[in-house]
């Protein structure tokens, strides 16, 4: 039994008490927060759980093993150290902190100590996107061709990120749990339509070794709302729609294929192939409880998490590449490469 | 009565004989083509036309007053070329022709003979993006934000131009026609998944003077066909969806308000609106036939085009441009400002 | 301050509690349920709230001003007439009870002492219900013609009730309140397709004196959820989807025009008209919370409730009416009309 | 090679004259039409076509094996009788002849000189419908408990004849095509909202021996076009929308499941299935050329076509009971039955 506290009973903390509270295999231990009337709220929902305005007395209780963080972004990074000090695992809401360097502290100290670093990547969880790297891992797309995904609607525009920090960080950490390869460059461009305000509108193209391409289209003023991404395979293409409510992946049987001619290898006649589309059953199970079981096995067997730090270091070094990007216009930024694809983790414990 | 002559029985010929035999005000004396296949498939159809093998009679015919040119895409600059120092006025498939040298050339010579020269960009013609220049001429969607639009489908690979030059070409046109500016610089990124074929996948953003934004994006490799526009203003926006049988067009009286406040400019809130959509009624007329209506119109008039020679020569620069900053990764590609704002013509005579 | 009683504590009395103790004008006195374990999940919830397992309690309490019942059908009329005997008003979950008779009895009471009696047709009080009835009242639609609407999906096959009772009464109680006319007559066809349950497929069409029509298609076996109906009328027609997330209601300016030819009335051509769509704003609003308030507002004022007894009476005529039309394979079963229009109220308070 | 001569060069002959043409065992002898001006529209599509005025001419040539009707309805019955008589085989638009009895004088004089008769029910050689009876010939749906159609739009609306008759007619013969037994009651109920036309919106209800039921749902009324059809079996399930471009057909693993308990065979818990969605690859190729194959081949191997001439009787036995229904308010009307059902053909030759 894992014994956890919670810091931050806001939006996102509740949700987080909640599912460790209904997990067979974790215990809230107790909950912080600096409002009086946040943790009353808690209290009413959860007597049994003790709260505090001090965060300091969840890192002396032996009784807690992990800490999770749903506090503001600029807090992050010090609530995380000072748990990793205290010899506390750790599971923190995205994104891993303000900086990559930041990050990189984080995954050192972690890595130092053999401790759990988790980044609360909550859309690696949901079934549509476990469902996708599954149908990746069996190979039934082929050679990836491109990701390419538009994340868009009205509202929510944030005063102190802008629209790449907010949304487009899914897609990135989506990119890099599903394609075999890290990025090797991105260009991105952006553009603020109001006075003042960071950028509310983006699109994010990076680079690979391979013939892959990965497109991310992102805007906070759009009429509609739109979640969609095609994942393109030399075999089978899929789209996903994440605002349908049952059939979210379609897997088409379509591509091109290639009848070489023995004569030239340049020349070549593309055909077509159309075949059956098919939409596997998506299981409803929420995203947070498999993610919190599986924060809380990696906890227990030691074992890495597919949104390790790392995983959320290498996000953000491509949001920073990103965003230096766009105040170039578009001129591409290279990304250094900074772990064997062998460490990466893919499979839910 | 404006006699026209037609070069290239193809695949787009038989359109263009179709709607100037039709046409109140035009009549089509002749047709050339290489291929006597074609040409007794014309005669079969239209009896009353004469046909050649010799582009050149066309050109000698004195009743002839202007060439319609639907051939090749290499064989465009020469033909228009000769025609116009026939003295005819010319109708050109797009793109006006191979690079920008060639269209200024055919610019200035339709110039200095006082001849009409029009590109066939068939999009400006339809019925959808006539509604959106008059939504935007009204001022009913306000300051322009974006244009933001997806054209893919699976198919029709094409193995001397890459998918900009098949597909964004539609993009370019209608965003030279609809925004009050011309874009001062292009990023854009492509990929090409077939070893030894051009780019089938591209990404393009044009920047402007202004707050605006465009951005394209293209694929010939897509599970599905989506021809999706959006087109966001500061009063109201436009999902422009050429795939919807009779509602292409859905205008969103949606947006963000800004509540200034007096202490600091920098401050402010947004806030969000909320209103009715509507999809105004688009007619069903055959855009070719609006089409040759205005380019015998403008022929008789001596009136310029809204397809004409410039229009299709910024194209033709963006396009090139786009190509430059292809090959460099998205690196940004200056434009250079060629025409006064004063001289694009808007209304369909 | 309306003091209110809710009876049952079940899938829909929570709901009740959170709305009547939300709204400004009425305060929650006591919940009765049978079942302990309910209570309790009501005191951690609204700890201020009284709760007992006797019934009668809330009838005696003279701070109990009305009584909101949300137990089995079955219990339905006894429970209310015991209120109503106590002199408290009364809203009860649909249907009323589970004959006309009981009904009868029920209107007839609460007509003798001057309390009012109300059934929950939530559906009345969404927004996009409300501004369907908005859209009618203002003559926007012109003569109605027909009422069309399918409401199907796979699941909750009920033992006790058949498709009509469960789904088709949400329709009957739109249908009333938006037409100007109660129905003459109803023929129904219905099948069971899993044997000894009740039908869980069946259609129902409702005659009027006018030209108007009314069909209901309803189906527990669906594979896909459907909600859908149509209006049509002289002027203008409505597409209701009630699983749209936003554009839940589509007024087409669409429609036929009759050209009369003076020698023979008999003689005549249609014409069609083809105008925009427009899909205007529709409301959050929770249903309940309206529903709730409107209730408070009757009980003080006296007004009659849109959904009132007798409102709540011909829904169940209609579908006894049906169920023996059922049992004869869609014979026609004549309705009696039992109230003069103008008793008919449509105005949320 | 079989010798064709075609009556009626309106709307659906010249797609009649263009498939036959085109089909290799075929020749078109000769088209007849009352009007001039439609034969010389032939002779210039086809110049190696004779035409006539005079429908007398085809069936005295003895190149003429077959004769295909597409005239008025009310001519139908005396030129398909003078073409059997005169020893020819007959296709015919649909619906067959004006009365189940004058069908009956074909389909016997047929029988009598063995001489094919068959219908224009063209949608049963859509590639969609027929897909829909693969489906069913494997067993992939299971029992089948019902059809479920809509089919309706703004528009057509005809003087001669109500709208089952011009639209129920499609689904009529579609689900005879599809189904294992014929009904054995219609119920009806239609209605007119214009004075003095008939009706132009239906309800029809098919029962069967079995626990499986047909509703069609017709409407010349309609703000959009809605051609969607439900086939609801204990295995899977269908949705099929003729408007989809591409996936026209959707069967979905979804279903019901029952848990009988020994004590008692009334008591059973019904569960719920929730499996992939599948969307077949369609083929494109045009319903009516795989139709004049047929024809072509069942005269010239005597094999009855699925479109026979007693499947034309019934479709027309059901629309002359449903329009005795329509007059009844709903009431049944039985069917008689009039072939066993090993008669019935499915396989397309």
């Amino acid at each position: 039994m894992i014994g956890i506290g919670i810091v931050g009973y806001g939006y996102w903390g509740p949700n987080l008490v909640r599912n460790f509270a209904s997990n067979d295999s974790s215990r809230v231990i107790g909950v912080s927060d600096l409002d009086a009337a946040k943790l009353s709220a808690c209290t009413r929902r959860h007597p049994e759980i003790s709260t505090t305005s001090n965060f300091a007395e969840l890192l002396r209780n032996p009784r807690v093993d992990a800490i999770a963080i749903a506090t503001p972004v600029h807090t992050h990074f010090e609530l995380a150290l000072a748990a990793l000090n205290a010899g506390k695992h750790v599971l923190v809401e995205k994104p891993l902190a303000q900086t990559s360097d930041q990050v990189r502290r984080l995954v050192d100290e972690a890595d130092r100590r053999g401790l759990t670093l988790m980044v609360d990547h909550t859309f690696l969880y949901t079934p549509a996107v476990q469902k996708i790297c599954e149908l990746i891992l069996q190979d039934q797309l082929g050679e990836i061709f491109y990701y390419d995904s538009t994340r868009s609607s009205l509202g929510l525009f944030q005063s102190d990120v802008n629209v790449i920090w907010d949304l487009a960080v899914h897609d990135l950490s989506i990119i890099q749990y599903l394609l075999d390869e890290d990025p090797i460059a991105v260009s991105a461009t952006g553009s603020s339509h109001v006075t003042g305000s960071p950028e509310n509108m983006a699109h994010i193209t990076l680079f690979f070794e391979s013939k892959c391409v990965a497109h991310v289209s992102v805007n906070w003023l759009s009429p509609i709302k739109v979640r969609q991404t095609f994942v393109g395979g030399s075999k089978k293409m899929i789209v996903y729609d994440d605002l349908e409510p049952t059939e979210k992946i379609k897997v088409y049987d379509k591509g091109i294929t290639l009848n070489a001619q023995a004569e030239n290898a340049h020349q070549f006649r593309i055909g077509y192939r159309a075949g059956d589309m098919w939409a596997p059953h998506i299981s409803t199970k929420e995203a947070l409880q498999s993610e919190v079981e599986h924060f809380v096995e990696c906890v227990s067997t030691g074992a890495s998490p597919i949104s390790n730090g790392l995983s959320g270091l290498r996000v953000i070094e491509v949001l920073e590449a990103a965003s230096r990007s766009i105040a170039d216009h578009g001129a591409p930024v290279r990304l250094k490469q900074q772990r064997p694809i062998s460490e990466r983790v893919r499979a839910i414990a």
